[in-house]
């Protein structure tokens, strides 16, 4: 399109329903009766408490009305990300006067009483929250936590070959590190398989308190900016609509050719040389909005961020301003007798499924197609005898992933299943999965590369924010996936996982939002095991984040072995709507359950290891208490527990010892306060009701405490696990500097159990020994002691 | 200098010195003995365990080589960021040949016995971490968490104006977020006032395992990228030594010059109209490691990254080839007889504190002046009544520190405090700062603007890694700060706190490191009081994040209202080496404590509130129990449980209650686990032994459980807290969905108390009424309860 093209009375109407969109954005954030202004304002038609944030609305509603003409013209499927997702009440406005919003909320409905029922429930209780929340149709992206919104954007993208996605970034948002880190797509974005993003970085200059980097930045530099990083941006720059929205009309449609243009060539096999387009739109902060109050310059400032005029309630002037303000929309000329928007207004909207608020890309589980998983069994280790042989444990889900990644790929979709890690699909022994697919790669390959190319399933970048935020638009967009990083670093991203368990709490309250996958994270590279990375690389307080959140969402998996991974990751990936937190390790370690001992385990979430106690075959489940129980959550610990069980049998087979194997973290929370929390009944099967239990855990000891509050005699449990001791050194000398050491677990188990069994006093004088020597041997010769090495479970 | 200038003999000189570094690199990595290689080697030579990382080591030495001797040419000061933190060997190797660490490690000498102490404790039990760690001297960075070397670097330049901050970007690193975002610097940093940073872009060209983004990226592209960001790029490529060495000491002649005539024409007060320099280096990974090894390429590859021969205790191909590699650096020219570096060779390097291990900068303990902190009495609030006045609680911290910016500044070095904030200095009502400095601006100011100039001294950036990380950074080279941010949001960057906990902890061990001021995080907008911006913006989880750390090193404070926040603020700004989350709300709240109170509360940690409870004058410290314990930790808390206590008394007096405050969150903990923690004994003359205490925590309950555990009787323990609920809502609304409400306190205190006391079915009614009440009513007028939000304490 070019300008000519853009009539003026399609401006006409475009700035008509722009109009509608503000007015309802003010109208939300104010009004509570009169809504339509039938009569003189009144305070009593204004809200209690003002809540809401006009200043990015005018600029997002502009983009929606000029998308929406550009859809009816094109035909064509275009998702919404709102960067600026403070700007809720445009949104709401955009998909209610589109038709979406009272097709899914029937009781906002069209009509004077709907209007009322909109504005009434914005920011209120038991109303809608005043964000771009999961709430509102059309949005995959809440935008509260700024910072993601390209992130998003991207996800939703790849293996969309039809859809565009329209993302808008706030100047303020893009100061943040993890949208400076966004840009990158071009380097792995496939426009012969992918679908295509189109950032509009709007600049409207301030933030809440003060001006933008972006925004003061030239237009020149900012051409570099983004050019450097493999776009071509359009400038777009104006306070007068009746320019503004020819310009960013025009150039909508010309970045819409280039992308066109972009794809056809590279579908059609031929080199594809231009640089994506991009939309820089600089326009006034609040425009439309109070241009002065009170002699202060409002409008194009930081000060129409939020509620512009503060003081309507109690100042009779900034009521009338007020006024002024919503009559300069002239709602009697955009709605109805009956408050129904103007019907030849409406019908600028598209139509059905490509309305923005309506796309099934932004209710992802609309667009959902079950995993194809292949039965387990292929990938599953031999175990004749528990712990008697060593394993790298992550890499039969490498198998498992490579398989999945086949069984559903199309060529011209690219697929459904996507993996995404920091550059560490190998280091994390997952590297089966490029047997069949390679890392995504648009960028110049060199001959030396390899397992690179453009057509490329794997995601490797070295940013975790970019790894888990793709992920995340995948998933919203209807696909399935995993991330898998290094335990410490999840930590990075860690926030954004927060954001996304909150989202899906909310989404699973609403009847429309399908199902979606779920976000599986798999922790490996451990704090046990990065013994050769150093204490940077230990760290895992992700679980900590993680279990406060909602129950209803989030799962903590430990599975010790192989074949319980594959059991859990089984799971995970046929789950809905839940936040999978996978920590196993990537290094070699015992393995002990075949896979129908592992299915039963998962699926139980803690069992006995009968074969591993040493227990009478008729005290399990009598009244005869074990004298002591050890217990272990993750590969480490449950390894260094049986080497404990092991070393109690032959010095003091005497003593009745209980071995339990935690799989499931969360079945440790009480019932009432976890969808897996065991019932109290099978906690005491396990645990017993009085016996001392020595907890090897993964994580930071307290973790467990804070979950076993509430259970019975939970003081009875003495937690051992990493307590922040680190550096570079031997695995053997991480599980002592914890004090989790097998050692540690047999002194802690002799001083807790019931009964001074014979010998014991030889056994805890052998275990400070080896720890003594430990200390003498390691420093002396820097190496594990070579019998902890080779240590192998024997059944005795 | 230009080409000319450097001249053949430098060049010797300069690739002797560099092999020096490289040779000791590699002997790190390998050798256990023969270190020096004055025998064949053979496989008894070889370390057990092969730990390192050589790929990125080589470049890092070369600049190190070519700064030293920049710093001899021009005198001038300069600190090394390592942002590939992986190549500490470099670091160490660099350090050592310039004399530094035997003079920080007397025991690893300058001799052949130290060499061998070098190379042995590298990567070893007992020894050092593998990094740029804490223990590297003229280090501020430890760069195992990638994308912080630029904001550390500004961090450190802040009111530093004779520094040069030589910041080495690795460019895997450059794909992160927090890397990404951190090239802002020239809109932050003025060439008046502070130090330069100098960017060195080193493109190696691949990560662990496979090319880098900017790595491919043309040198045009690279050019607009930073060109855009305010950097005029200076390009330096090869892989021939002979011509990259007076290729890259050109280049930091150049650059350095671009530097001083900048802060030359700043500092006379002239118009500034160049871009800052940067050095884009491109010199290939593992560059003068094995070129090909098993016929595979390694030079130039991801396969050098880290072991590149890791067969050699194996394979004695391998073995050879090391031998070789080593010996082509000709270590017998280098090192004399004894083992010592050769004069001529250590002669390159600068003198005593301008040697880059040596800087005070990178030590920062040394620079450290104290806080000048005024006498709080001038900023405390008058308080008659416990709970009669209402305050916004953060405005007083405000107050102090425009006065400690005004005790602490001077004209030409700025000054030694500074505030870090996204953005929300003012919504966080610590506005007062404004009276006396401005956000700091470089970029274009317009008539409208307020409170910016290029002279302030408040950061404010929307990214919170920015935030914390130049607080980092200013915090190591010796100088103090505060980050406030809204709480949910501390969660974007928790991973770098933890990181920096890390370092503290490992930096107290070291008597060469002396201390630095704590970092100090304020979360204010918190949880409970973010009722206007809805559910993404409320999460207490970083308290979560932060208990499981270091106890030597992290402290958690929870002031309930303004005068404890003063004393809590007081104490953390002259603390050292630690890590201060001060969690408070900044919106407006009930006020308790005189200044006085505060004092004696905070040095306490926790102290029974007579004034609140109903026990008679007597029973405190008797044996006579209370019915029931109401404690609380935090403002909001501390409110409702207030609230709660004045139900109590005026419904059924007759029950014995008592009401605790918490401050200091780690007290909690058992004694033996943190420093902070209380002895058993106060713990239970606070809480009793065996009565019940209804508790309400700022956070998720079960942060409290964990803490408790080892405690008398923990199980009694009953905690409110936030549980995930919340939405844009009333601030009443929000302490009823997430169970924390007065009403639901009485409830709780009701069915645990130790006597059902007369009257309390009343007041159960009472309260399961004003519940309903609330439902009912705030969904019908969208308010708060009239007599809530006007609720004033009491005494009775």
């Amino acid at each position: 399109m070019t300008l000519a093209d853009y009539s003026n009375s399609d401006l006409e109407l475009d700035l008509r329903w722009w109009a509608a969109a503000n007015y309802l954005t003010v109208a939300q954030i104010y009004l509570q009766d009169n809504v339509l202004l039938r009569e003189p304002l009144t305070v009593e038609h204004i809200k209690p408490r003002l809540l809401g944030h006009w200043g990015t609305s005018p600029g997002l509603s502009m983009i929606y009305t000029l998308l929406n003409r550009h859809i009816r013209d094109t035909g064509t499927q275009w998702l919404y990300v709102t960067g600026p997702g403070h700007g809720g009440p445009a949104l709401v406005a955009a998909t209610y006067l589109e038709g979406t919003y009272s097709e899914v909320y029937p009781h906002i409905s069209g009509d004077s009483a709907g209007v009322k029922a909109l504005c009434r429930q914005f920011s209120t209780p038991g109303g809608i929250p005043s964000h771009v929340s999961v709430q509102t149709p059309g949005s995959i992206h809440e935008g509260g936590e700024l910072g993601y919104a390209l992130i998003h954007a991207a996800g939703a993208a790849f293996d969309n070959p039809d859809l565009v996605v329209a993302c808008v970034v706030g100047d303020g948002e893009a100061e943040t590190g993890p949208l400076s880190g966004s840009w990158k797509i071009p380097a792995f974005l496939n426009p012969a398989r992918d679908g295509a993003v189109l950032p509009i970085l709007h600049l409207n200059g301030a933030k809440i308190a003060s001006p933008t980097v972006l925004g003061r930045t030239s237009d020149r530099d900012i051409d570099s900016y983004l050019s450097g990083q493999g776009w071509a941006p359009i400038f777009v720059e104006g306070d007068d609509p009746n320019e503004v929205f020819p310009a960013l009309a025009a150039a909508l449609t010309t970045a819409h050719g280039k992308i066109a243009a972009i794809q056809s060539a590279a579908r059609a096999g031929e080199p594809v040389g231009e640089k994506w387009p991009a939309i820089v739109l600089r326009t006034p902060k609040g425009w439309t909005g109070p241009h002065e109050v009170d002699g202060k310059l409002i409008e194009g400032t930081h000060w129409s961020h939020q509620v512009p005029l503060s003081g309507v309630r109690e100042n009779p002037e900034h009521l009338g301003l007020l006024e002024a303000w919503l009559r300069k929309y002239r709602p009697e000329d955009l709605f109805d007798d009956h408050g129904a928007f103007t019907k030849e207004l409406a019908e600028l909207a598209p139509d059905g499924d490509l309305r923005m608020g309506s796309t099934p890309y932004a209710n992802g589980g609309r667009n959902l197609v079950p995993l194809k998983i292949p039965a387990l069994e292929s990938y599953a280790l031999e175990i004749d005898t528990p712990g008697a042989r060593s394993y790298e444990t992550t890499k039969v889900l490498g198998e498992l992933m490579r398989d999945i990644y086949k069984q559903n790929s199309d060529d011209k979709h690219g697929g459904t299943f996507r993996l995404f890690s920091p550059d560490e699909t190998a280091s994390n022994r997952l590297q089966a999965v490029f047997e069949v697919t390679d890392r995504c790669w648009q960028l110049p390959r060199t001959e030396n590369d390899d397992g690179l190319s453009p057509e490329g399933r794997v995601m490797e970048v070295l940013s975790e924010h970019l790894c888990q935020g793709w992920l995340e638009g995948y998933l919203l967009t209807g696909r399935h996936g995993l991330f898998a990083t290094y335990e410490a670093f999840a930590m990075v991203s860690v926030s954004m996982l927060v954001q996304h368990a909150k989202w899906l709490q909310h989404a699973v309250a609403l009847p429309w939002r399908e199902p979606v996958a779920s976000l599986n994270v798999l922790l490996t590279s451990t704090c046990w095991r990065n013994d050769h990375n150093g204490f940077s690389h230990q760290g895992p307080g992700m679980i900590d984040a993680v279990i406060p959140l909602s129950p209803e969402v989030v799962r903590v998996w430990l599975p010790p072995d192989s074949n319980t991974l594959l059991s859990v990751a089984d799971h995970c990936f046929r789950s809905r709507d839940h936040v999978n937190v996978l920590v196993v390790d990537k290094q070699s370690h015992p393995q002990y359950l075949t896979l129908d001992q592992a299915n039963e385990h998962c699926a139980a979430g803690a069992s006995i290891w009968k074969w591993a106690g040493t227990e009478s075959p008729t005290a399990v489940g009598s009244e005869e208490e074990p004298d002591i129980v050890l217990a272990a959550a993750g590969d480490v610990p449950t390894e260094e527990t049986l080497a404990a069980a092991q070393l109690l049998r032959e010095w003091v087979p005497w003593l009745r010892v209980r071995v339990v194997n935690v799989v499931d973290l969360m079945g440790l929370l009480p019932q009432n306060d976890h969808p897996h929390g065991m019932p109290e009944q099978k906690f005491v099967d396990l645990f017993t009701a009085e016996t001392d239990v020595v907890f090897a855990f993964h994580g930071y000891p307290r973790a467990v405490h804070q979950q076993l509050h509430g259970r019975t005699n939970p003081e009875r449990f003495h937690i051992r696990g990493f307590s922040e001791q680190g550096t570079t050194t031997t695995a053997f000398d991480m599980v002592v500097l914890n004090r989790m050491s097998r050692y540690h677990l047999v002194l802690e188990a002799l001083r807790r159990s019931r009964r001074v069994p014979e010998k014991s006093g030889d056994l805890a004088e052998f275990c400070q020994s080896q720890l003594r020597r430990h200390h003498d041997y390691v420093r002396e010769h820097f190496e594990d002691m070579p019998e902890i090495r080779e240590w192998k479970w024997s059944q005795g």
